[in-house]
């Protein structure tokens, strides 16, 4: 078992995660940096085609001039969610290959690659770094992956791959287009599925890169969002992934009443608090509140003449709405959540793909995170304390992924719009089962039953009054619903192996994940 | 006085350059770069003001700020050309701040750079690294200059920043449009000049980079050429360049009928040779025998029905012209020549900015200068062994940059369309003054006495039959030449100091210039 170590908001964490020492998180900006970005190898033009024609016969073929070999780390991305069908052909193809003890640094992994247990089984991989949503997670939750499990945040991935703490031998970039070259983008295409920016730091940072696509245009392949002078090889498939199932899950609207109460209230709070004005900006994810939410404020700023400077994607169609009916200037988007956000992007220049880099990486001179006026953002669990907890549920099994969450908790005003109830268990805790957000970032906590202001918060508790807004300590929330539903959750029931770490924006480690009794 | 030794040209070049070691010439392909790419240090968000906002007051405040000391590393970029507004003060700042000895390591330096000639001799500046046109190219050729200048190509500047040869600790960008996080680009504003490519690798790998503008818009500034997340600090002039003056010099259409039978018979040869066909690409500069020839290709691509895949600018109208009338799919512009072409890039997505890394990059993963299927070229002087010079004329005086030159002599098919005497002095030599590019990679000289073929390319020797094309050896036409001018050009006076190294574009050193005589 992994030495533990108790942090700045006093979790025991791993001193080490995979035999490499490891930072405990020491509080929000306390942790400083030092040294140099990882510096990839410098390559010579004179070891590649004078015709720029990469191009080889399959992704074996490409495995195997990359120099795959035992122990190596290789990367994959979720640009397509649940319909990608790039990941599991690497890992047979590295199974072919007779390759064990591989580490697999996805973007985040899907129920579609539950394949990808079989190879955890056999030693072809020792374990995953990245979001495990579904199949995965469950597998990790239980204690069965032989490596501890590393969740980071979209800047977080950023952050380890350009500080040099995860070093990926080979990326594997699943790209709508192509040219021989490697330029490849995602707004093209039968597979097009907005932008590939989760894959731009592995297409700098790697060794080696392989992009592949299914349809292959010729030199010049415009826009490259991955640029072709970053790749190695280039790999034709049939089908790379199906971009239908980019609206995985959690992007349909909600119809529930409460929920519906909690988004219209969440713009309600944004409108009269004073945030809605012209030129402000906001983000707000593709779950089905934060859709809702998206749906109300649009209405409150043609009713108030409003129009925002920006606003920042997961795009979905209301998004898309919002810029082609002058509500906002630009939408910034890190991934496209319908095919409504992929069409605006491949033809509105001011529909702008962006990628962790500008969005959310904290080891860099600033990012876009900390200038959203207003930030929504989703949560399983948060605490008296406005801590929360988006990757387990109070049951501990490890579900969800960070995502850009913890980036976004840069903002000028976090607001988690949240059911106080879910499946009859309440939503606000004493602790939160995995501390994946530090309290003194999460600014309002909006319920059916009321909102919760953090007390840190003056300027809001100041800016509410004579509102009419139902503001409500917390704990009185948390009470209430401990009364109906017959007291808070029952305790996880949690074994003593820390399956998961998981790593704050800066790289420390802010909490782990246990193993779930059986 | 340097200790030289002799590279695989022939050349006496030094083996140490201010201090630091240097690698001579070991001919094209030969030299294997090993190591790391320079890793610029980490930094946290926590050092950057969250609202994004790093405007500062002026260039001296952000001087400061940068930690400005003596012997340190300023760079800048031409895209202004002869009409830069940025770099003058910059030193003016520096003088006034008391430092001494900096670099400067501008992409290239102008006649209206004469005012740094102050700075040499006052001690403020050490030496220039970069192309010095007009006056400062004068200085160093007298041996003026402390240091020894460093000349490099657009391709070779970028291998050097990247490679860790040259580091910046303060890049200075002049930007036409840019926001107080630092995005900028040079497409929109009062002094919009087409594209920030120049400065690319400065803003991702220097220390510290300062963006100036005279054109500050909210954020985001869209498109980002340069990425805010690369920027320390913002400020505000009243203007940073005159856009007209990007049209410096060479760019005008020439009018001699000498000429302009070199720029048609150049148009004949890649048609008649076969490389006229659909899909084809091609690259010429904006001399004014470059123009013309362009034009001439133009009409016979219209002729022969036949589209381009893309063409290589340094644009200007005319190749403007070519995209708008479909004769292109694309244009892949490294540096806008007039402004045409800025606003033809500003609103046309198929008018694509490149940057060094894309388009020259030797040690990168290809890059698109192999790729081009003809690339029409200047040159000073030729030798019979199709050497060629780019930076001396044959008095020994520097006067010129290498721009993308060196770059470009990885293309299929090489052609220097050149008269054969400039100014009554013999074009065509025994031996090049400077060597800038080895004969081996230039395939045609095309004068108006006549074409010569590299003998190497014994398939365009054989292409040429039949063609009616003036094909002669190229000592025939240099033996006429010097009949008619009185023979060859007088061999150059000069010293044993060696003012500035030719770097080759794997940063080998090809060959070196000497002082001029007073």
């Amino acid at each position: 078992m992994s030495n533990l170590t108790e942090n700045a908001v006093g979790r025991l964490v791993p001193t080490e995660i995979n035999g490499i020492p490891a930072t405990p998180f020491m509080g929000v900006g306390k942790y400083r940096p030092d040294g140099s970005k990882a510096a990839p190898p410098i390559r010579t033009c004179a070891d590649y085609p004078v015709d720029g024609n990469k191009v080889v016969a399959d992704i074996k073929t490409a495995l195997k001039n990359a120099g795959l070999r035992d122990g190596m780390t290789i990367s994959s991305h979720h640009h397509f969610r649940n319909g990608d069908k790039v990941s599991n052909p690497v890992f047979e193809a590295a199974a072919s290959l007779g390759v064990k003890d591989l580490r697999w640094f996805p973007s985040a992994a899907f129920p579609c690659h539950a394949p990808i247990i079989d190879h955890l089984e056999s030693g072809v991989l020792h374990h995953i770094e990245g979001s495990m949503n579904g199949p995965l997670g469950d597998y990790c939750s239980t204690g069965r992956m032989r490596g501890m499990g590393v969740l980071r945040s979209h800047g977080g991935r950023w952050q380890a791959i350009q500080d040099g703490e995860v070093h990926i031998d080979i990326a594997v970039i699943a790209a709508p287009t192509a040219d021989p070259f490697g330029n490849a983008n995602a707004v093209t295409g039968p597979s097009a599925c907005g932008l590939l920016g989760f894959a731009l730091a592995d297409s700098i940072y790697a060794d080696h890169v392989i992009v592949v696509t299914d349809n292959l245009i010729p030199f010049p392949c415009i826009p490259w969002q991955i640029q072709g002078n970053n790749v190695d090889q280039v790999v034709v498939m049939d089908s790379i992934g199906d971009p239908e199932k980019i609206i995985s899950g959690t992007t349909r609207l909600t119809k529930s009443p409460d929920r519906l109460l909690i988004a219209e209230m969440t713009a309600r709070f944004i409108r009269d608090v004073g945030i809605l004005k012209d030129g402000f900006s906001f983000q707000a994810g593709a779950g089905g509140t934060a859709l809702a939410f998206a749906i109300f404020l649009k209405d409150m700023m043609k009713e108030a003449g409003v129009k925002a400077r920006f606003v920042r994607g997961g795009s979905t169609k209301y998004l898309v709405e919002m810029l082609e009916e002058g509500l906002t200037d630009y939408i910034l988007d890190g991934q496209t959540f319908d095919l409504d956000g992929v069409r605006s992007m491949r033809e509105n220049p001011h529909h702008k793909d962006t990628s962790p880099f500008t969005s959310y990486n904290f080891h860099g001179k600033g990012h876009f995170a900390s200038m959203l006026d207003a930030t929504v953002l989703g949560a399983t669990e948060v605490d008296v304390d406005f801590n929360a907890n988006v990757v387990t549920h109070s049951d501990g099994r490890l579900l969800h992924g960070i995502g850009g969450w913890q980036n976004c908790l840069a903002g000028k005003c976090v607001i988690l719009p949240i059911p106080s109830v879910r499946d009859r268990i309440p939503v606000i805790v004493d602790h939160v089962t995995t501390l994946c957000g530090p309290g003194e970032l999460i600014d309002v906590v909006i319920t059916e039953r009321g909102i919760a202001i953090n007390p840190r918060r003056t300027d809001l508790l100041e800016a509410v009054k004579g509102t009419g807004l139902p503001i409500r300590p917390i704990q009185d929330i948390k009470d209430e619903v401990e009364a109906l539903s017959g007291g808070p959750p029952a305790p996880p029931r949690l074994g003593d192996k820390v399956v998961a770490a998981i790593r704050w924006v800066d790289g420390t480690v802010i909490d782990c994940v246990r193993a779930v009794a059986p």
